[in-house]
This record gives C-alpha cells, structure tokens and sequence, in this order.
C-alpha cells in the first residue's frame, strides 16, 4: 500500500488539530507528518498517532518533499502558500476562501462532485462549512429533481471562528450567569445568549460574505449556475455545529417521502426524522462525528413543488477537516495522486 | 378620565408578571387590579404600583365587576374561564391559542387590524409570538406592495416556554460548563448550547403547531387568505427576544431602501441597519424594549421581487403582554369598553 507525506499548515487551530484527529481515526496512509503554524505557534507539541511531533514555523521551504498539504490558516496564509506548496509538487487541499471562486481551482465535496478533483493544477479548495452540509443534503436530491430555488438560514457555532471564539463563549456565558458585564472582543456584540446575523465581512449588496458563499460555492460545486440561492446566516450560542432550515423548490412535485428514501440511500448522509420521538438533528448530539444529518422533511406549503428541511452537520469535521481528508482519500483511490517517492 | 378594573389569570408566569410591569410603566387607567392563578400559586404575593395583591385561584366567580380579563395561563384555562369571564361582563383579552383561529374571535395586533377589535363578542385573541413581530414588519409592506410569498425561519428564546424552561437553560448550562451531565425536564432534549428545531407539537402534515400559527394567525391578523407562508421555528439558547429571518416575495418590485422608510414610518417598528457598524437587532438589546427592530433588510436574490429581512422582539412584550394591553388600550381610545360602572 502507497503512503504519502502529510504536511498541514495552521495545526494548532481548531481545524488543525481536527485534521490530525480526522487522519488518525481513518487510518490515512502517511509515511510522515509535518505539522505548521505561524512563527506565534511555532514550538508546540502536538501528538500523532502516539508520536509527538514539534510544530514548526511555516516556511517557503516546508514543502519539499511533501505529497498532500492540508491548509487551514485562514485566506492570507493560504495566498501566499499555497502557490509555493503547489510549485514545490504536494498537493494542496485548502480549507479557506482564498482560491474557491477560482475558476482554475476545483471546489469539492467527494460525495457530489469527485470527478472535479482530476483537473487540479496543484490546489484544489475545501468548501466553506455551512456550503459543504447543504449540498450534500441538496445534491442528491437534484440530480432525481433538478432544483430551482433554494432559501437557507443558518444556525451557526462559534467554534468556525476559531478557539478564541469558543473561550468567548465560555467566558461571557459565566459572567452573564454571574451577573456580570461582557466585553466582545471576538464578535462585534455579546455572543453568550444571543444570536449575531453577521457571519464574516458585509457586502456592498448587504449579503455577509458567509451568506454570498453559500450562493457562488453551491452553484460551482453542483454545476448549476442557474440555481436560485438566498441566505441568512446567524451565529448562535452553541460550540459545535451547524444547523440549517433549507426550503428548497424543485422543478416538478416531490413527496417528502420520496426525498427521505432518496436522502437514505445518499453517501454521507444520515436520516434523523421520527417527530413522534421528537429525533430530528441537533448540533450538540452532530458534534464529533462524521454524517450530514437531515430531519424535518416535510412539504414547503408555501410553494407548489417545495420541501423544507433540518440539516446539522459538525462545522469542525464534515464542515471543514473531515471534506479535505475525504478529498486526499478520492485522490488516492483513483490514483490522481502519487507519493514522491514513487514518482522518482 | 376613565378607569377599568383589570383582572389578571395566569398572573405568576412569565407573561402574568410582564402584564403587571407593562400596566405599570404605560399608566394604565386602573380603578382596580386582581391577581388570579392556580391553586398551586393561590397566596403569593406580588406588588402593583407598590401595593402588594395577593394572587388568589381563579374560579368562576372571579370576574364579578371587572372590565377588562388579560389571561395567560395556557389554552386549557382559557378555554373553561374565558367564556365564564366574557360572560360576566369583562372583556377578556386572550394570550393564549385557544381561540384564536376562531372565525368569531378577532385576532388583533393594533398597529395592523384595530377595527377588528369591534365585532369581538366579548374575547379577543392575542397572536402568537413569533408572529406578531412578523407581521408588525410585513404588514406596512403588504399595504403598499402586497405579499405573495413568505419563507421564516426563527431563533427563538427559552422564555417563551416559560421560567421553568428559563430554569432549565440556566441549570444546564451550568452544568455543561463544569462537564457535568445534562437532564432535560421541559424540552426533549438538551437546550443549553444546542438548537432544537420542535416548539409545540408536531402536526400530520410534518410542521409543529408553532409554525403552523405562523401561517394561519398571519393570514388571518393580515385578511390575506392566499398568502403563502412556510416557517421553520426553532429554540435556541436564548432568554428572552425571539429572532426571525424573514425573506418576502413581492407582487412588484421593491428596494431595500424603499421598504426602510416605509418601515421607518410605520408604527411599533425600530429600524436597526447599518451593516458598517455592525448594527442589527440582537434578542439580547431588544430584551425588556417594546419595539419590533429591523435590520439586515437587503433584496432577496434568489427572487425577482423579493427581500431579506432580520426581525427581532421582545417574546414577552410585544409578542405577549405588550401587544395585549395594547389591544386594552386601543378599545378605550376607540371608547369600545366602558367601565362597569359607567354602564350602571
């Protein structure tokens, strides 16, 4: 069996350590592992596989030798390395905004569009995490019924943000249980029992950045430029993952059952949806595991061919760490990526 | 001027204690005041206007000589004592769902439907929470440019269920915090850090009843019968304020700075939107204020005619007892109740 030499950049953010957990748990053939950060983080100790490994500063030359680079340190880090990592020969699959609207990069999600993978020109980009749990929820769905028109508001954790986001939410929700003030510094307003609907950079057209991905990153990743998308997206009082009211309006008439059998037999997805034993998705039981999990499925009464639905998935793994993991995984299955030693 | 003798049932909950607070700060004409509950609460003791009252169990004999009934107690003792209390002679003023949907029974939000105050034949409706601050916002809209289309989502707030329910997010997220285990007594499931999309029960057709009232109290409160509405209600980890993202389908175009001023003029509404500033309604700012605050208001994109909305208001106040004493106020400014013994 083929191994590769894993390298990831941000390893000591949330989805850092994430991707070292998500690697460990399906057993990814690495021959080796390295593991970056900024010059800040440079020093920690970090455990793999039993193996404490030191994190090292992120250089142009952290890349020799490597085959798969793993990137989540935010959109600037990844401008400026992931070209270098790319020249260098590893394979870079990259958690941030900064190369996904690219036309010259492939934006995947292994469950809906894998083939989109071949193409790569070294960098290949890892949705956005509210984007990734929809489509897988949606794609299946359209390929029986194309759809038209989509209309999501989103419930979503702080832990996108990153750790300082989970520690504010910590430390407000005991000072407000206390009776003391809050002081934002993470978020533009108290996040503790609260709900924030600014998620990323405002708009000229009003649209936060997060709600604008939604639109560009489904309409890429599902091929469907025509698609009518419309989102809000809120911040809400909760660690781990996201949850998603979707309305979604179909070409012709779709029965909820027939979408939950569609949705059942779906990769990646995982049916929640007995309302007689109230089971339906939440984001605390979603957080740690693997699935989209759908619930909820019922006509949109409010449109002829609608159906309105619940979907959660974990931000951290599915949403982020576990998608790029999956798309290395798609690479080597199909053998659209080799280890440098092989090739020499 | 005129003064009303005003009972209260259902005056120990959350609701019950927001009446007494809201005919307090607004001067309400009172010649007197009576504080009715269960049994169960029968002796406690609560101050109006710094005269303590004892709370006493609401019998049939309760209503005697009283003018005007504001009831919160749920939809099982509105349905045996509401009819006793108009009976009697008081016109009774209804929190709770028992009769709302009743073609006899007028379903009011003052600053959208006062004139139906005037055929009620002796009990008033007051909406659900989630709706009212909806249709508040819809309603100056839809007189200028009718509705077609309305697709709501909302993040609402723990106190809507009532203090037990406040209790339980209290305890829990205790509980959480120090990595205890967590029990759930009111709701199915954890609340604390978590998102449960189940508020009421669940209906045949899939929606739980809350949603449901969004679209039935709408159309009703609003005379518009072919409205099409579809909502997904959820709970989130919030005290007080619920929050709605509302996206609207217009007959004819609209633009969002069109819709401001129209909303900016409109009565009960608070426009919150300056995205520069990260200005935008918060449950936790519009806790304990009686305003309906927009914000966020942008074109929705994924239709021809349509905007985006963020919607937020006080659960307890204008959602509940506000919007009631203000139904009791509109009826004396209207003179359409008469104290009992200017009747004599």
């Amino acid at each position: 069996m083929k191994e590769y030499r894993v390298a990831i950049v941000g390893a000591t953010g949330l989805v850092g350590r994430e991707f070292i957990r998500v690697l460990e748990q399906r057993n990814f053939p690495m021959a080796s592992i390295q593991l970056f950060a900024s010059a800040r983080s440079a020093g920690k100790k970090l455990t793999v596989n039993n193996q404490e490994i030191e994190v090292r500063e992120t250089t142009a030359e952290s890349f020799e030798g490597v085959d798969i680079t793993l990137f989540s340190a935010g959109a600037e880090v990844s401008h400026y390395f992931s070209p270098i990592a790319a020249k260098s020969g590893a394979v870079v699959i990259d958690n941030s905004s900064a190369f996904r609207m690219e036309p010259r990069v492939p934006l995947v999600i292994p469950e809906v569009n894998p083939e989109d993978i071949k193409w790569h020109q070294g960098i290949i980009a890892n949705p956005n995490c509210s984007t990734i749990q929809m489509v897988v929820a949606l794609n299946p769905l359209h390929r029986v019924n194309p759809i038209k028109r989509v209309v999501v508001d989103t419930y979503q954790a702080v832990s996108g943000t990153g750790s300082a986001a989970v520690a504010e939410l910590t430390q407000q929700t005991k000072q407000v249980l206390n009776g003391q003030e809050t002081i934002p510094h993470v978020y533009p307003h108290q996040i503790a029992f609260n709900v924030l609907p600014e998620i990323d950079v405002f708009l000229d057209n009003g649209y936060t950045k997060e709600e604008w991905k939604i639109v560009e990153e489904t309409r890429k990743i599902m091929h469907a430029d025509d698609m009518a998308i419309s989102a809000t997206c809120a911040r809400v009082p909760v660690f781990t993952s996201h949850s998603e009211a979707v309305h979604i309006e179909f070409s012709s008439h779709i029965m909820p059952d027939e979408a939950e059998s569609i949705l059942a037999e779906a990769p990646g997805i995982k049916i929640l949806d007995d309302t007689a034993i109230s089971l339906y998705p939440q984001p605390w039981t979603a957080a740690g595991t693997d699935e989209v999990f759908v619930g909820r499925i019922r006509r949109d009464v409010s449109c002829s061919n609608g159906l309105v639905m619940w979907v959660v998935a974990d931000n951290l793994r599915k949403g982020a760490a576990l998608n790029a993991v999956q798309i290395a995984e798609e690479m080597i299955a199909r053998d659209w990526v080799s280890p440098r030693g092989a090739r020499k």
